[in-house]
C-alpha cells in the first residue's frame, strides 16, 4: 500500500501475523495466550466488554510485552452474554464512547506493563457490522481521532478501512488463514462445511498465499481453538520457509 | 499537610469544592451535573463499574472541562446493581487491575474531551473499606503508582492516606460539609437522625469550619440529592464571605 | 374468549389500561409507580434483564397486588445499558431461553406478593423487533408455550400478534393514548415534534377513541415520564365519563 | 421426616452424590456436565447471578431430567467476574430478592424441561457466609419460604441449617468426598498442600466414610476440574462396593 492518504506501509514486504487474546473471564479460561503468543507478532487483546477481565488483561499485556508482540486493543459491543458475537444497533455516539473507554483502559493496562495499544481491531458482530455499515464504521473511526490516532487492523477491502484511510489514519487490512474462502473473495459462511481450515498445512500454504497476493499486511489466526498454537507456528513456518519476513506492523 | 513524604501540599490556605458527579447510567438519570459542576473545583467523575457509562462520562468532562473544573477518577467495585456501596472482598491484584482499567477508561475520555484524570477517588464501600483496610488501601495504592502517580483524595486521616502518602503519592484529605461529625471525628451513622445535613446555611458554616480547621484540604459535597446545586452554591458563598480561597488541588 | 382460534377477549367492550412500571435499578429511580399504579388495570412489570433488579420487582409486585392491579412480564433484551432499547440479534434459541428465565424469574416474586404473572408483554427494541421479525417473534412465542401459556400483549395488528394467535395463545392488542398516530395507524417516529402527546386532553380523548375502534383491548400510557401518573388518571377520568368499562384483560 | 424439627430424612441410609453444573456462560465452557451427570443423584444448576446463561440452564435441565437427575438451584451472588466467590455485603432484603428471583428463573427453565427446582444449595463466597452469619442465612431461608419452601442443602453442621431446620424447612448436611478435612471437622484451606484430593481410590474412600459418619446426607463432588466425571464414577462405584444405596434426597 503506497498512494493513499494516511494509509502508508512502512514495511513493504513484511506481513504480520495476529491472533485474539485475553478472551478469559474471571473464572472462564479461553484460548492458551501463553503458547500462542510467542508465534504472534501482533496480539488483539479484549478490552472487558464482550470479554476479558481486567486482571487477565494484565496478565496477558505482560505476557505480551515479554514475547516482544505488539499489543492493539480487541474492542467489541458490550456483550459478555454474547460474547460480542450478537449485533446491538448502538447509536454511533454510544458506540464511539464505548469503544474510547475501551481503548483507555486497555491502554493503562498495557502501559503498566511496559507495553502501549499500538492499533485497534474491531471483534465478532462489530467486525463485520463497521466492514458494511458506513454509519458504525464512523463511528468506530471517531473514537481512534479521539484517542489520538492509532492504525486499524481490518477486512481487507471493506467500507471499514475505506472510511479509515479517509479519516488519515493508518488502514492495515487482514486475511485469513484458518478460514475458506469464496472465488468472489469473500469468507465461506461458518455453517458450511469446510469453512474453517484445521489442517496446518492447509493453514500454512493460506497464509502463504494471502502475504504474496499483496492486498493483506496482516493474516489472522483465531486464537480461541484448542490448536490455535499449533496452526500459529505452522504459519510462523510456512512464511519462513517461503521468505516472507514476518513483523508487527505497528 | 506539610512534612509527610509525598504529600505535600501546593497550595496551602486553598480549600477544594469537589462532588461525585458522571454517576448516570443509560435511561437513568442521577444527579444534575450541569447545574452542580460550575461550584465545584474538582469534579470526581464515576468510571463505569458502579455507575458512569461512556457516553454519560464524556458528557460530562466536557461540562466540567467548559466549566473549568478539574476531573478526577471516581473509582469503585464492579457492582452497578449495588451503586459500588456493598463491600466486595476483591483479592488485591484484581483490585488493582479493576481500578487500573478504570483510571484508564476515564482518562481516555478526559483527554478527548480536553482535560485529563487528574486525581483519583474511592467511591462508596470501597471509600469506607481502603479507609480501614491496609490490604484494600495498598491496592487502590498500587494502581496508582501503575498508572504513572496521581493526588489521592480520600477520608483525612484515614489508614488509606497514610498508605497513598508512605507511596509517595500525593495525599489529600477530605471533609464531609453536609453530613454530622461525632465528638470524636468519626461522621454521624446515615442510619442516625440528624447525619445528613440539608440545611444551606449550616452546610456553609461546616464548610467553613472544615476548612479553617487545617487538616481538610478539600470539602466534598454529596452530589446526588435534588438540592446538591444549591448547597454547593451556598457553600461556595460561604467560603467566599469567609475569604477562604477556593481551588482545585490537582 | 368466543370463536377465533386463541385469540380472542373475554372482556368484550371493556378496554384495559397499561402501563410500565417496575423500571428502577438499585439506586436508579425511574417513575412514579407508587402514583401510576392505582389508575392501571394492567401493570407491565421489568424483569431484570433491561430494566427492574429484584428488590424494586417485590416492591413494585407488592404494590401492585395491594392496588388490584394484574401483573405481566414486561420481558426484553439482556441491555441494561441501553435499557432494552437497541436491537440485539440474538438467536432464536437464546432468546426463548432468555424470555422464560425473565418470566420465572418475575412470576416467582409475584406469587410471593400474592399475584402471578398473568400476561407477557415485550418491551422496547424487542416490542419493534417482535412486531416485524417473525422469527423472532416465533422465539418469544415459544418461550410463552414453554411456560405454559399466557395471554400475550402487543402491537395491534402486528405479526407477532399473529404468531401468538397461530400458536394457540390469546392475543391482545393495544394502542398507545400518549403517541400521535400516522393516517395508516402507524406511529409518528420519536425523532418528529409532536410525536408525544403531553396533553391530559388530547391524550384522554385519544384513549376514548382508541377503546371505541374496537381492534384494541388495552390502551397505553409510558410511565417514565414524570406526568405519567396524571396522564393515566385523565384517561382514566375520559374513559369513565365515555361510559367505557375499564378492566384488566387477564 | 420423622421427629427432628422440620430438618430430617426420608431416605435413611440412601446417600446422594451432588455436583455443580450449568456453569458455563455463553461462550465460555466450564466443566463437561454431559459426562458428569449420569454419575450424580442431584445436580446444583446455576442460576446465571454468578454463572450459568438461560441457554446453558435450559440444555443442563433437559440432560439432568433425561438422566434422570434432581434438579437444585445453585444460587449466588450476582458477581460474574467473580464467580459467585467474592463475598458481598448484600442487605437481606436484597439478599432474599435476589435469591427469590433466581430460584423462580430456573424453576421456569426445569419446567419447561419436565423437570423442577427441587431443592437449593448456596454457591461460593454465598456458602460461607450462611454458614458463619445468621442474617445471611436468614436472608437466604427467607427466599425458600417465600418461593413455598423447599429442601435446603448446605454444611453440615452449620447456622445455616440451623435456621433451615429453625423455619420448618427440610436441612440436608454435606460432605466433601474431595477436600482434605481437618481432626476438627473442618475444611483444610485451599491455600494448603493436600486441599484437594484428586485420587480416585481416595476420593471413593472419603465419600464411603463420609456416608457411614452419619450427618452427612449428601457427598459433594466439585463439578468444574476436567477429572470430575471420573471421580464422580469412582465415588458411585466405591458407594455401590460398600454396600451403600445411592439415591437423591428431594
Amino acid at each position: 500500500m503506497t498512494s493513499h492518504a494516511g494509509g502508508l506501509s512502512t514495511n513493504e514486504g513484511v506481513v504480520d501475523l495476529n491472533a485474539d487474546v485475553g478472551e478469559s473471564f474471571g473464572r472462564w479460561q479461553l484460548g492458551d495466550d501463553g503458547a500462542l503468543l510467542p508465534h504472534l507478532t501482533s496480539a488483539n487483546v479484549a478490552c472487558g466488554f464482550h470479554a476479558g477481565d481486567p486482571l487477565t488483561l494484565r496478565h496477558t499485556c505482560t505476557m505480551a510485552v515479554s514475547a516482544g508482540v505488539t499489543i492493539g486493543a480487541q474492542v467489541g459491543y458490550r456483550d459478555l452474554a454474547g460474547f460480542g458475537r450478537r449485533y446491538i444497533d448502538v447509536p454511533a455516539a454510544e458506540l464511539t464512547a464505548d469503544v474510547l473507554y475501551q481503548l483507555g483502559a486497555l491502554d493503562a493496562i498495557a502501559r503498566a506493563a511496559g507495553g502501549r495499544v499500538a492499533y485497534l481491531k474491531p471483534h465478532g458482530a462489530l467486525y463485520h457490522a463497521v466492514s458494511r455499515h458506513p454509519g458504525q464504521a464512523e463511528a468506530v473511526v471517531d473514537a481512534v481521532r479521539a484517542f489520538g490516532g492509532l492504525p486499524v487492523l481490518g477486512l481487507a477491502g471493506s467500507v471499514f478501512l475505506d472510511a479509515v484511510a479517509a479519516a488519515g489514519l493508518e488502514a492495515v487490512g487482514e486475511g485469513f488463514a484458518d478460514r475458506a474462502y469464496l472465488p468472489d473473495g469473500g469468507l465461506v459462511p461458518r455453517t458450511e462445511r469446510g469453512a474453517v481450515l484445521t489442517d496446518p498445512v492447509a493453514v500454512a500454504a493460506q497464509a502463504v498465499e494471502l502475504a504474496r497476493a499483496g492486498d493483506v499486511r496482516s493474516v489472522c489466526i483465531h486464537g480461541d481453538s484448542p490448536g490455535a498454537p499449533g496452526l500459529a507456528a505452522a504459519v510462523r513456518a510456512g512464511l519462513d520457509e517461503a521468505g516472507i519476513p514476518v513483523g508487527a506492523f505497528a
